[in-house]
C-alpha cells in the first residue's frame, strides 16, 4: 500500500524541516516507521522483514538541504516495489537479481547508496541515521571516510508525533475500515461458531470493502479468557457459547497508516451485574478521558482522569491507557503515569480503559478507539457502537 | 508460533559446530531468518518487523564453546513472546514497559546484551554477528572494548542451507497445510465469485486445520492477468468468469518454515489449444526437473533441464526455476543458469516452471511444488493436483 505523492510531499517536507535544525544534510532510514513515513511504502508481511529477497534492505534517503533538492528511495528491483502507484518522489531502483546473471545485491546496495551521497560528499556533509540501519551500510560510510555520523532516531520519532492534515485524513479512512471490521464482529458473533470463523468474518469484511488485502493484527478471544487482560494466541477453534463474551482487539494498516479498536460483546440478553459492572466502568473511563482530553494536558494528566474513574468502580488499571498510532501500531508517547509529554493538536491515540474480573473470574471488558486532537480537545475516530450498550443493540 | 525445544536444539547443535570451526565463540543474529532458525520464534506480522513495541530490537545470542554451554534468547518482556510455548533454551527477558515506571528500552537492551556478552569478556573471545544486528549494538559492544567482529552472515546461511531431519518434519506439515489451501482454491473456484473471497476461502480452511491464525501471503489471480509471469497486487475484486484460468501462489509458514506452491485452474469444461500447450509444457518442466533433480548435481544442471524442456515446447523461461525455503520464504541457492552450488540431500527446494502467452494473450500456467533432496533424488512434498491435470478433475 502506498500514499499518493502529494501526502509523501507533506511528510518529507516536513521531515526536511526539522533536519535543517539539526543541521543534517543527508538522513539514511532504515526502520521500516520511517521508510513508511518517507516513501509511503509499507511492505506487507513477515517475508518482507528484513528478509534480504533479490535485493539489499529497504532504507531511504532524504537530503535534507532544500524541498526540490530531491527526496530518494533506494531500494531493490523487487516487482512489489517497481509496481507501486506513482510516487511524487525520485526514486533510484538498484539491479540485485536476475534470472539470467548474477548481481552481489549487498554491493548493488551499498554501491548505490554510496553513489547517491557521494553527490554531497565533496564538501562537508553531516549525515544522519536511524537505528534501523544496517550496520553494514554504516561499515561502509566509514571505511569511505564519513565521520561523525549523527543519531536521528528519535528526531524523527518526535517529528511523527504529530500528525499533518493528510495523515490523519488516511486514519480516518483507514477507523472507517476498522469499523466495518467491529460491525462485522457484532453481527456474525453467535453461539456455535468458532473465534476462528468469526475472525474470519471480520478480515473478508473489510478486505472486501477495501478491494485488497489488507495488513490485519489484533485477538479474538471468549468466555473465561477474557477475565485478564493478557490473552495473547487468539483466535482459536474454540466454540462460542451461549452468554459468552466476546473481545475484539483489531489493528488494521491502510496506506503505511493503522488504526487499533477493541470492543467486548456479549452474547447473552441478559448480562450479570458484574459483566455490567466491568462494561460500565471500562465505559465510563473512556468517555471521562474523552471529554478531559485535550492540548494542554501531559499524557500522565490524561492517564490519571481513566485510573479515577477505574478506581470509581473498585477497578485498578491492569494495562496502559492507550498509546499513540500512526505509521507504526503503537508509538510514543503513551498514555501512562509516568510520561509527562504534552498533548498537542494533531496526535492521535488509541485509548484502550479495561476492567477484567480478574484470575478465577469469567469476564473482562475492555473499550478502545482513535482519537485525534484538536485544537480545543479531541474527536473520536472510530464509529463503532460499543458491544454492551443497550441503546446500540 | 514455535518450534519445540528438541528442534532447536537440533539446529543449534549444528549451528554451534559450524562457529567452532569459525573459531567464532558467541554468536549475536539479528536477521529474522536466523532468530527463528536458533530459537524457534518466528514474529507475526509487519508490526514487529523492527519496529519497537515495549522493548528493543529481538536478537538471539549462542555461545558455541560447547552444546551445552548455553543457548540464550535475548528478547523484550512483551507478552507474546512470554506466552510461547516452553523452549528448551535458556531464555533472558528484560524489563522493557511497565505501566507504572519508565525504563529506557535501548539501555535494557544493550545492558541486558553486554551482561551476557560480558560474562566471556575476561579472557579472549571472538564474536560473530550477522548483517541484521542494529548497528547501536555494534557500537556498544565496541565501546566496551570489543574488536574484531566477525561478519557470519554468510556462515549461517550456509549452515541453514541442509534442513536437518527435524525441519524437514517441520517443512512436511507445513506442505500438508499447503495442500488443503490449494485444495480448497480448486474446490470454491467458480464464475461469480471475486478473486478476494476465493483467497478467503483458501486462507479459512488452512487456519480451520491448524486451529490458528497463520502467516499467508502469495497471490491469486485471474483472467488476462495470468497471460504474464508478473502480477503483484492480487488478490482483487475482480469476479471470475467462464473458462477464466486462476493462479494462486500460495506462500505459508507454519512453526517458522515455510512452503510455497502454485497451481494454475481452469474455469472452462474444454480448454483451447494454446491454454493446454503452455500447462503440458510447465508440467512437462516440472516432470523433467523432478526425474533428474538429485545429489551430485548443481543448480544450473537442474535449470538447464527445465529450461531446454520449456524450449522443446516454444517457450523461453520467464523467471527462475526455483529457490530453497526454510526460515524463509526464499532462499539460497536459487535455481538459476550461472549458480554452481551443490544440489545435496536436505535441500528443500520450490520447484517452479511456468509458461506464458506474453504480451496480448491471455492464459499462463505456472506450476510449483516442494521437494527434498533425498541420498537417491527427490522427494515431493506437495500432495494437490494440478489443476488442468484432465486426471484429476
Amino acid at each position: 500500500m502506498t500514499r499518493g505523492g502529494s501526502i509523501v510531499r507533506d511528510t518529507v517536507r516536513k521531515l526536511q524541516q526539522v533536519l535543517r535544525t539539526q543541521q543534517v544534510d543527508v538522513a539514511i532510514f532504515g526502520r521500516p516507521e520511517n521508510v513508511a513515513y518517507v516513501t509511503g511504502i509499507a511492505p506487507e508481511g513477515p517475508e518482507w522483514a528484513g528478509v534480504a529477497m533479490a535485493g539489499g534492505p529497504m532504507t531511504a534517503v532524504l537530503f535534507a538541504e532544500t524541498a526540490d533538492s530531491g527526496e530518494l528511495i533506494l531500494a531493490n528491483t523487487e516487482e512489489w516495489i517497481v509496481g507501486q502507484r506513482e510516487l511524487h518522489v525520485l526514486r533510484k531502483l538498484y539491479p540485485a537479481f536476475s534470472n539470467d546473471h548474477a548481481y552481489d545485491p549487498q554491493k548493488q546496495y551499498i554501491d548505490a547508496l554510496t553513489k547517491e551521497v557521494n553527490r554531497l560528499l565533496s564538501r562537508s556533509v553531516r549525515i544522519g541515521i536511524d537505528d534501523g540501519v544496517p550496520h553494514m551500510v554504516v561499515e561502509s560510510l566509514r571505511r569511505r571516510g564519513v565521520d561523525g555520523l549523527v543519531n536521528i532516531t528519535e528526531v524523527a520519532a518526535r517529528c511523527r508525533r504529530i500528525k499533518t492534515p493528510s495523515e490523519i485524513a488516511l486514519i480516518r479512512e483507514c477507523a472507517r475500515i476498522n469499523d466495518i471490521g467491529q460491525q462485522a464482529c457484532r453481527s456474525f458473533a453467535k453461539p456455535g461458531i468458532t473465534e476462528l470463523e468469526l475472525w474470519h468474518h471480520v478480515v473478508q469484511r473489510m478486505e472486501d470493502e477495501v478491494g485488497a488485502r489488507l495488513t490485519v493484527s489484533g485477538e479474538l478471544v471468549s468466555g473465561p479468557r477474557t477475565a485478564k487482560p493478557n490473552y495473547p494466541g487468539g483466535p482459536t477453534t474454540r466454540i462460542l457459547q451461549p452468554a459468552d463474551t466476546v473481545i475484539l482487539d483489531l489493528s488494521v494498516r491502510l496506506s503505511g497508516y493503522w488504526t487499533d479498536t477493541t470492543n467486548t460483546l456479549v452474547l447473552s440478553a441478559s448480562p450479570s451485574t458484574s459483566l455490567i459492572t466491568c462494561f460500565s466502568a471500562a465505559k465510563a473511563a473512556f468517555e471521562a478521558v474523552i471529554k478531559e482530553l485535550g492540548p494542554g494536558q501531559t499524557c500522565a494528566d490524561v492517564e490519571k482522569v481513566a485510573r479515577q474513574t477505574l478506581s470509581g468502580f473498585g477497578f485498578l488499571p491492569q494495562h496502559y491507557l492507550g498509546h499513540q498510532i500512526g505509521t507504526t501500531v503503537n508509538e510514543l508517547p503513551r498514555l501512562v503515569s509516568y510520561d509527562s509529554s504534552p498533548i498537542e493538536p494533531g496526535m492521535v491515540f488509541a485509548i484502550e480503559p479495561g476492567a477484567y474480573e480478574g484470575e478465577g473470574g469469567s469476564f473482562g471488558a475492555r473499550l478502545e478507539k482513535n482519537i485525534v486532537v484538536t485544537e480545543t480537545g479531541c474527536e473520536i475516530l472510530s464509529n463503532f457502537p460499543w458491544g454492551l450498550d443497550p441503546a446500540s443493540k
